[in-house]
């Protein structure tokens, strides 16, 4: 009897040891297993942001609805970042988190094309309502608009017909509804739509061209570009700044402007929204000509960027080049020409920089020119985790990459936006900034379709609001806002952050009190 | 005159002294490029490998094969990893690179699972056609094989008939397709047929069952994995490990064996086959059940681990778990169980983490668990690229990812291969071997076509035969293999890699006298 106490004493002893071992290990392992978590979490954009708090609360009230989401989505399969955005709009519109975001005060944008920043609304209900537009017959791709006081001679393959005798033949309902899809990418099939990257780009230059014969009217340039702010200021943004090719903005006579009068129209809207909205920062250009140039006129495009810099200093924030960069030439192509640019201390650089898939090619190596250009942010720069040393350049000279999720996923660089590569660019902390290139074409909504994407589909599921207000931040401070321009803009930025915050706060409140 | 002349010589001095400015500003921007190329070219993976006279003329040649593919795809916008395997197959079969890499000494196979090890050939050929198989009719999802010396009872929705009658009735050739459509996830329409991740996993797991009934017969079993290892002896790989979920193997009279008794099997087929094949370096397995277990299961698991690597300690390299990652458990719901295990200094873990695109979730969090549990490497490790302490923690212990492109492709993690995230890990020369995971199941070739779409689509353009040597070494270098092992291995590995060198560039001086 005394030896079966013993054997089960010991036993005993031994299973406590045991399970005390284990148990040791295991508070061990789950304390390290916190301390790597919290590491990480210090890591991702906005990890050194504290909270107050309110500012905690509404966190808290965020995150819910952001898991909720997230974890509906995890069942069902049906995660909008990771479909088709002309798919998973309705269901991001419906999205409490991006309710949310469209609320929150956003900061600014900075990297936004001229012929797509205002909704198409403005186009098709007003400006394509007004008289003496012509549209040329029967109508190709790309369709082209103008305005004129009489018929302007035929083209080749179309004649000239006057918008207001097409509309009423065809009914206005449908003919807006083809006008819109002259001006818009959306379809209900993208992947048959648009098989490859090509085609989505030859579609969506389609779309620009169309677009711009309206725009570029002198009376409409102006109020095109006042309702392009409107929609930012209402999507609770702040600043802007638009990349434009500079085009000939003309009269109906058929006079056209050139780049200092058109830079002088830019100004002249700018201020008068700014006038009409004392609370808004303001806007800038960055002139952006075709990267599709001799060099002769790659030198021209230099020397007036300067120029303008020179004269309309306030408002020329600096230099870059666009069109689908696969295409090229590539940077390299002109590097004399962008290096007796760099010669002027003013003319700051913007360079788009690796849109493209396309690794080790000469196209992708426009980042390691952007960068050793010294340009002060990178468009894009999808290809940018790919090339650690451009990245380490980046990062240690404060240039952000101005990230554009939904474009690229319509412009065919990734179709589910959780295998953006920015994902791992969120979660390293490096500095960047959201932006929506260009919303009307994919009839986006002004920043927030972005930061929702950003936020849900590139920085994981943990990221909260910390990551947001860095977003906000990075953005006035990664602008080309002068210093001064910079320290109102956060001033401003701040009273309306505060405010969300409060009422936020309050909402919750009323809420949480009622129930 | 004099005045003239002057000013025309001081134009001139200006326009001289201008010139040479840029001029020197241009070699000193383009020294500098070059400066950042050659560094992001040495923090590749392989970037440190020092060709030799005679591997320099080979990478010339592969090079050149690379850089023409590169560029007609570039032009077509076929490029192979951007398209989904099933339709790219043949397209890659053709590529000058692609047999490049067949021919070459690859090394190891690290990921691979035991049902999808072998090619269906061997199945639909040989072990279909030998006597007393059944199979359970009307066919469902998943298909039911068993051989049996008379009809086992049937089952609740259908009754056994024999292979050979059904097989008979039919016709051979609409037998033999529709078994391998059984065994194959491979389609013409791999979107529309497996329209998300769960529907592909769902699908892939019936190939396996349907697979486990014929492969774990005894007398199959054997030579079923013989002729797996044959297929990468023949596609240049020397040493392969296996995970296992160890399944009862049965005899014709319904008595199934033990996991001690299969693991034996398993070693006896490895002895065989190295009998027959010398310069093979062997194999290993790691026992991987499903992950879908309660406690108590697991803990079952750990400990049978433990004894079977110390009964066979040559033959079973360690433990892991296998099942969708996505629907969990995760391995932080057995970390009592798997600590436990860790007491044992000879049991080495090689879990799965972060198979998955749900950032942020617990089952992402697998990887923070494997790289804290001591992991000796980590099964595909797809997300790891948005684990920045993860990565850090596992460059520091040498711990390197199981990269399998075709899988993650093929599972619907990623679209366009020029996206897998660990594109990025190639640019940062972090450590990683290639695998192919379950290449039966999508018809993949042995280990050579994720080689190609690693060398093709995630390593870049440039990425050149350093990067294949060095993926060769690793796989070795990260093996389970002994110290003495590994010497031995990288031996032969080394003499097969001379002489592949030697052939490719005695081909090249042939072809080059010839012309």
């Amino acid at each position: 009897m005394q030896r079966v106490v013993n054997s089960s004493f010991i036993l005993l002893v031994v299973a406590l040891l045991v399970c005390s071992v284990y148990s040791v290990d295991l508070n061990e392992f789950l304390a390290q297993r916190e301390r790597l978590l919290a590491e990480e979490s210090s890591r991702i954009l906005g990890g050194s942001v504290i909270l107050n708090a309110d500012e905690q609360l509404v966190n808290n009230v965020l995150m819910a609805a952001k898991t909720l989401e997230f974890d509906q989505s995890f069942s069902t399969l049906d995660f909008i970042p990771a479909d088709h955005y002309f798919l998973a709009k309705p269901a991001m519109l419906q999205s409490e988190v991006f309710q949310f975001i469209q609320q929150m005060p956003k900061g600014a944008v900075l990297h936004i094309h001229d012929i797509a920043v205002t909704p198409l609304e403005f186009i098709i209900n007003d400006a394509s309502y007004r008289p003496n537009l012509y549209v040329c017959t029967p109508p190709q791709d790309p369709v082209f608009f103008q305005y004129a006081s009489s018929a302007p001679a035929n083209l080749l393959d179309c004649q000239w017909t006057l918008v207001a005798d097409k509309r009423e033949q065809e009914g206005p309902e449908q003919f807006d509804s083809w006008l819109r899809s002259k001006l818009s990418l959306f379809t209900l099939t993208p992947q048959e739509t648009y098989p490859n990257i090509n085609s989505v780009w030859t579609a969506f230059e389609n779309t620009l061209i169309a677009g711009s014969g309206i725009i570029t009217y002198a009376p409409v340039f102006t109020d095109y570009f006042y309702q392009g702010l409107q929609s930012f200021y209402d999507d609770n943004v702040q600043y802007i700044e638009i990349r434009t090719t500079l085009p000939q903005v003309y009269n109906l006579d058929g006079t056209l402007m050139d780049e200092v009068q058109v830079t002088q129209l830019y100004k002249d809207t700018f201020d008068r929204f700014k006038n009409d909205n004392p609370d808004f920062s303001g806007a800038k250009i960055i002139f952006a000509p075709l990267r599709r140039a001799d060099s002769a006129t790659m030198t021209k495009y230099v020397e007036l960027a300067s120029q303008l810099k020179a004269q309309f200093p306030d408002v020329v924030a600096g230099f870059d080049l666009v069109g689908q960069e696969d295409l090229g030439p590539p940077l390299k192509d002109f590097l004399s020409q962008l290096l007796a640019g760099a010669v002027d201390p003013d003319l700051h650089y913007f360079f788009h920089a690796g849109e493209t898939n396309w690794h080790g090619t000469d196209m992708d190596e426009n980042l390691i020119d952007a960068i050793l250009l010294n340009t002060t942010r990178i468009g894009h720069g999808y290809a940018i985790a790919k090339h650690p040393s451009v990245m380490d350049l980046a990062r240690s000279n404060g240039v952000p990459v101005e990230v554009c999720p939904i474009s690229n996923q319509v412009l065919s660089l990734v179709a589910d936006l959780r295998n953006h590569p920015a994902a791992m660019l969120f979660t390293n902390g490096f500095p960047l900034v959201i932006s929506s290139d260009d919303p009307a074409s994919w009839e986006a909504v002004a920043l927030s379709s972005d930061f929702y994407m950003a936020f849900m589909g590139l920085a994981g599921k943990k990221a909260d609001l910390r990551t947001l207000k860095q977003l906000a931040i990075n953005s006035i401070m990664f602008s080309a806002m002068s210093t001064d321009e910079k320290n109102a803009a956060m001033a401003e930025w701040q009273k309306r952050w505060n405010s969300f915050i409060l009422n936020k706060y309050n909402e919750y409140k009323t809420k949480h009190n009622q129930i």
